[in-house]
């Protein structure tokens, strides 16, 4: 099951000032997914600014990342949305469109509880056949998934996997112990920074920022935890820790938007209220950026 | 000013259950508050269900308060929206439709610097001519306004109030005095658990969910307090206090539901995922509304 494993790449969606998407623009960030080798593509989701975009947009970056992909790799689609039966609309509309998968995230505004999301879940599994990922990001959503509703949700048919966040303890290895003697569930993360521990310990999938726009460098890293190269896998951790640095400092979102530009692939801007870096936080990016670009020439 | 001192009631948003709000329902809510004579009305309040309301469905509201009040008692629509574009587009709907002045909450997704609240405030300050409150809720905003930003925005004109979470500390005194060292803004406070030691302490305003529909029972803490009775605010308080305790346990959304239901002033269900509380919920909360209800009587 490709879908759910190894490496997800979750590139930018480029679109104007008004919010309408720029599906050329976003067809050249897919093709070199694509031919990189990524696992999947997980379009449309925090790095995709879903949250700020309406529908039809959404709908439409779909269909257009559809018919640019050609099949070559499965596309996971984000559908959160602070209402459910929103959440079941962009459900049917990205799998009217041809998505491979769905990427749910329970998007809040008032807190929710544990027993409204899993109905929640629950209601937007029936709307679609196709899997669902569950997204458990509490920095974005404002909700986090106790174990115990990971394990309810795991009874849905639909639900086949989980991207967590980073433990705040650091244990890879006991939460994927722990999750996995009670799901079947493939356990993936996200947080960049954090991949390389991911990958040690053995988690199914990497939910990547970086892969948006550097998959080569991210499938190396990937490549060398799936053969056992501890070694290899710090070197290339390491060598990124500069931008690892940025991301946690500036936000990946508004990174990802220096280094599309830096890397020359794009030249969307961020949906206000979030703004473009100054030129000396770029030039700290840049500076980051510099000894990771070698590896991407494809 | 009456706009933003005294008593800010925040009703519901009667809706069904795609979203449409049922503006007759809303209407219902909207005169005994004018009967009562709150100091304003926070209509499209967290208690309004702004957030799970389409752009047209909050024009339409809006509309319909304004026919319904009459010019009884000034109206603050809030206005929030993750994008800003879509923020002053709510403006100019509210201005457009006779709001007396817009609520502005930074909601969030990819979370907020101080600097793009401040741009994204002045973009939506530009839109209209109405005075402005800042909406100070981390709760569910996910943004917390430092007091230097707060200082930058009571620099620009429309910029007028503040609506405050309860301090951390309990020092109402202290953050008044610090705030008002530094500002012109009147200062409120949300929480109304803290009201009473919020007004005790000179508050200017009560931005208040439990008088979106129990308007008499808040003028009567409001009025002791402008009176300097500290005896009777804290004999009000007291009474309240299991209801309080069920704001605090299911969050006043979910209470205001089961009230409107118990005091026969409307049917309506919160917007899924919100859920509806159990029958046990019920229990206590009308078992705290109980000693609250005979003042009610307009």
């Amino acid at each position: 099951m490709r879908l759910f494993h190894g490496l997800s790449a979750f590139p930018l969606t480029p679109a104007d000032a008004s919010g309408r998407v720029d599906t050329e623009a976003q067809g050249r960030l897919l093709d070199p997914l694509c031919a990189a080798g990524v696992d999947s593509i997980g379009l449309l989701g925090s790095t995709g600014i879903y949250a700020y975009l309406t529908r039809e947009e959404r709908l439409r970056a779909v269909r257009a990342a559809v018919a640019r992909v050609g099949g070559r790799t499965p596309l996971l689609v984000g559908i959160g949305a602070l209402r459910t039966d929103q959440a079941q609309g962009l459900a049917r509309d990205a799998a009217d469109a041809g998505a491979d998968a769905l990427l749910l995230a329970p998007v809040s505004y008032t807190p929710l509880t544990q027993g409204e999301v899993y109905e929640h879940v629950r209601a937007v599994a029936r709307a679609t056949d196709l899997p669902i990922c569950l997204y458990n990001n509490p920095g974005t959503t404002h909700f986090t998934f106790g174990r115990e509703l990971i394990e309810r949700l795991a009874g849905l048919e639909a639900v086949a996997a989980v991207k967590m966040p980073l433990p705040a303890d650091g244990d890879f290895a006991g939460e994927l112990t722990a999750l996995r003697c009670r799901t079947a569930l493939s356990i993936g993360y996200s947080g960049d920074w954090g991949a390389a521990d991911a990958l040690l310990a053995g988690a199914d999938a990497w939910y990547s920022v970086v892969a948006g726009l550097l998959p080569r460098l991210a499938l190396s890293l990937v490549r060398a935890a799936r053969a056992g190269d501890e070694v290899e896998v710090r070197r290339i951790d390491e060598r990124c820790r500069p931008l690892w640095d940025t991301f946690r400092t500036f936000g990946s979102l508004r990174v990802m938007y220096v280094l599309q530009d830096l890397l020359a692939l794009g030249t969307a801007e961020p949906p206000r209220p979030l703004l473009p870096l100054g030129d000396a936080d770029r030039e700290r990016i840049a500076e980051a950026l510099a000894p990771l670009r070698a590896g991407e020439a494809g």
